[in-house]
């Protein structure tokens, strides 16, 4: 079942540039950076509510964001939903004849269990499901 | 103050076609529809956690939803991020030379009062800010 959204994942050029505008402008509750290597970006993280924000910015050509940010431009790239179950969730999506880019989930950051829904079975929005793992906050 | 997102807007060409996919597949709360004249748009919203989904449908070519459509296709259209005072977070945002699309609040839905920061000015996020009335789910 989906409890609730985790976290909106913005692409983004520069952190450098763009984290002064959501920690100090709009004062989000910045949680700091991190290196998510599988996916070739830099994430620096916010908490606002219940959701993070996390803006990706690309550590090298190769990244999924360097690629959609030479598509589409900066902006926003994913929502991720969260899930207490995320077997069941894929699962019952696949039930559901829903095509997905990850059949099984794969391991993040933070341990956390994440599968991608394939963005023309959801009308162009690019949806993560996710499982926080034990050390998630 | 910001203290958590509000909703999430995504600009749709036909709920008919899409509020299946949040209602049915994801299994999202479904709290129904309304037409907001202001904007020109039917709007189907979702409840997940403390977050709303909203999709947006043009009720006519002359609304911002269709001008959106048409230039970049179905997908998410905007951010609103909850205060617990406009004029005061508006005040906050003027004070920082940050360039907005609406000066004063708006009254939207709900008696929602609604602000628009301009997109220059969020790296490309169409983000809104609003403080929800009295009857605000």
């Amino acid at each position: 079942m989906i409890t609730q959204i985790n976290h909106i994942g913005i692409a983004v050029h520069s952190l450098e540039e763009q984290v002064p505008f959501y920690r100090d402008v709009l004062g989000l509750n910045y949680l700091g950076e991190e290196i998510v290597e599988d996916q070739k970006v830099r994430v620096a993280m916010f908490k606002v509510g219940e959701v993070k924000i996390e803006l990706l910015e690309p550590t090298d050509p190769s990244s999924p964001i360097a690629a959609f940010l030479s598509k589409k431009g900066e902006g926003i790239h994913h929502v991720a939903f969260q899930t207490d179950n995320i077997e069941e969730q894929l699962n019952d999506l696949k039930n559901k004849q829903i095509r997905l880019i990850d059949e099984q989930p794969r391991i993040g950051a933070h341990q956390t269990k994440i599968a991608f829904i394939h963005p023309k079975a959801s009308g162009k929005v690019l949806m993560e499901i996710c499982q926080p793992g034990g050390d998630e906050k």
